[in-house]
This record gives C-alpha cells, structure tokens and sequence, in this order.
C-alpha cells in the first residue's frame, strides 16, 4: 500500500497506458519545469536540446514541439538521432561531429537559439554560448562535474544560466506542471517511450538493462 | 554640440547637481537593469552587494535600500566598509576576512540571500553559492577571466545565474530604467557620490585618479 498527497495523485486519462503513466513524473515533470517555468520558453522562439535522446530529452522535444517552438535535437547515435526525429524535432544534429555548434548557428538563421536544455552542462556549458541568441536562457539539467568557464559569456548575451531542480519547485509549480502533463497525455502530444517492460521479480535485469548503451525509452517494472 | 534621441534625454531634477546627473548613467542604470530587470529583486528580499563600494555598488546599494530589500554590502577597506553603511546598507562585510560568507548566511538566519550582485564572478562565483539562498539568483554585473565552476551548484538550489549587460537592454527597459531613475533623483533615495570634479583640461589627470586604489565615488569632468 503506499499512502499518498491528494496533490500527488493525478488522473491517467483512458488513452495512456499504465506503464507509459509511470513514466511521466521525474522526466516529463522535471522537462516542464526546466522548459517553461526557470527558461521560459514561449511559442515561436527556438530551443535546443542538447541531448535529446535521453529520458528528459524525449519529454523536452515533446513538450517544446506541442507548445510552438523551433526545435533542434541533438543526439550521439544514429538510432538515438532517428527517435528524436520521430518524437517531433524540426531539426537533429549530432554531438559527437565537428561544427554541430555552427549548423544550430545556421539553422537559426544566424541568430542562435532562445533556450537551451542542457543534460552534460560540465562537457558543453562553455559552448553553449557559441550557439546561444542574445537574452537567451541556459536550463541546466544534467551535470556531471565541474567545467571551466568564463562567466562573462553571459554578460556578453545578456543570458542566463538556470539549474533545474524538480525537488525545488513550489506546490503551486508542481499542480500546474501535472495539470499539463495529464492535458498532454490526453491530447496525445506527450506519447513516453516505454523500452521494455519487466516483472517486478526481474528488477535486478532492470538495474542492468538501464546502464546499456544504446537503448531509448523507459524501461518499466510491472507487478 | 551633441545630438541625441528623443529616448536619450532625461530630465535633472532642480534638487540635482550637474556632476551628479552625469554620474547615473551606466552605473546607475547598470545596477538598475542587474537588480530589477535580470535577478527580479522584490521588496523583502536579501541582497548581497559582492564589491559594494565602486560605481555600480553604491548605485546597487541606495536601488535595493529604496525598493525595500535588506542589505548587505561588502567592500575590502575600512574606508569603503564606512562608505557602503554611509550609503544605506544594513550589514557590512569584509570580502578580505575569512568567513565572511558564513557571516551572510548567519545575517540571513541561515537561509542565505535571494540575490547577489555580483562585481567579480571569476573569484566569487562559485563560492557565491555557499551564500545563496533556495531559488536565488547571481546576477553577473563584474568578471575578469576564467573561473572552475560546477554547474550543480546552479542545479541543487534552482538557482541562476545571469549575465548583465546594460547595452543589450530593450528599448522600454530603458525607458523604465530612466523613468526610474529621475524620479530616485527626485525624491532623494539616490544619491551618486562625487568623489573629484576636475576641468576638461585635466583629463590626464582624472584618467590617473581613477586607476587610484582607496578612492571612492565619481570622477567627474566638468568644461
């Protein structure tokens, strides 16, 4: 039996699968958060993701695509490249070639993008800048460590680097966040990725499962 | 004979000196666009002014005093720590004296500041975050180089970090900025401290005094 909030418990409309709702609240939620209420990201400006292929990268490409943003995907495979593009990315680059950061330059016309979700922030928050327009907006998702930087790369742009943290958000964040996470399900524009399916006795094959290279999507343990 | 927009000019209360007219724009302004525009400072808030007793810090002083936030300013001489209380704030700290940064914490209750201001980022930067408090914000006004920094610092306390550069404000910031302004001028909340006024003809002379350590306020050049 687990006891909950009445605020933690949200309706999964008819249409979503119980494994697909399992897999809404850390990524989706912590990409809504990041997304639009520490970068702000409205309608018609771009936003890249800097790692898309990823749990909370699948969720940001989503949410930014249904909301009217440009989107720009980034990923390191070509599997993980053709997901992000079938998840909704206008345009996917790899991370792994020379000069990505010059084609998200020219695929926003010259002007960089408006936000960017960033998952490896100590590899790439230096860079960042080079495709970044000017007032635009860093969310720092993932980190692995510290990294070298020149702080007045911000100045320079008037631009901000925000740290993501769902653990911190407000109550009255956390409501909004889940009443448009259960709208999404219900329009069909929030569609997880479930991988695999285990029974619950397979948790530790799950354990192994979750650290392999290559695979996209949840993986879900059922009862 | 100058030739200015119609934006670009502003009116100089009668209570106003002209020496101190010609001292509000960029410090002035800068601290204004920093403080409100960018860290979204609100009345009841802390403030850490990190270097409170140059041209930006004293403007950051009397700005934050007069909107209602609490304080706290930090300079690196007993003349500029006298100069930084003279000047409105509510706690003085030495930047040279070790644990200085818990002694903020300490003056917060232990909950640190919602904003810091902050005048040299490539030094601080990274201990700023042991100030700070939950969701606060760094706003970079000051930096001079490269600085180690681990961006879940940023993450842990849904904190930001933002880059300030008065030249990339839009047009109606400027507008409120200078509205702002004159009527701080007006009613006697700001107050630029002059610390020289010398004649055109000694222009040499002022560019020596304001490389000059211990000095404190403006130099103004006057025809």
């Amino acid at each position: 039996m687990t006891l909950c909030e009445q605020t933690q418990v949200h309706e999964l409309p008819g249409n979503v699968s119980y494994a697909q709702g399992s897999a809404m609240n850390v990524p989706y939620a912590t990409a809504f958060h990041a997304l639009f209420h520490r970068a702000h990201g409205e309608a018609g400006e771009s936003v890249l993701v800097h790692g898309a292929s990823g749990g909370v990268g699948i969720a940001c490409v989503q949410l930014a695509r249904a909301r009217g943003m440009t989107v720009i995907g980034t990923a390191g495979t070509e599997k993980g490249r053709r997901m992000v593009a079938e998840q909704g990315a206008h345009h996917v680059l790899d991370h792994t070639a020379p000069g990505y950061i010059g084609d998200v330059v020219k695929l926003t016309g010259g002007q960089g993008v408006d936000v960017i979700l960033e998952m490896l922030a100590n590899v790439n928050l230096q860079k960042d800048f080079d495709a970044l327009a000017m007032r635009g907006r860093v969310a720092v998702i993932g980190n692995r460590g510290a990294i070298e930087f020149n702080p007045r790369l911000a100045m320079n742009k008037n631009a901000a680097i925000l740290g993501v943290a769902l653990f911190h958000a407000s109550p009255a964040q956390l409501a909004g966040i889940h009443s448009a996470l259960v709208e999404g399900l219900r329009n069909g524009t929030l569609q997880p990725v479930i991988h695999q399916e285990l029974p619950l006795a397979q948790a530790p094959r799950a354990h192994e499962a979750v650290l392999e290279n290559g695979h996209h999507g949840k993986i879900v343990l059922v009862p």
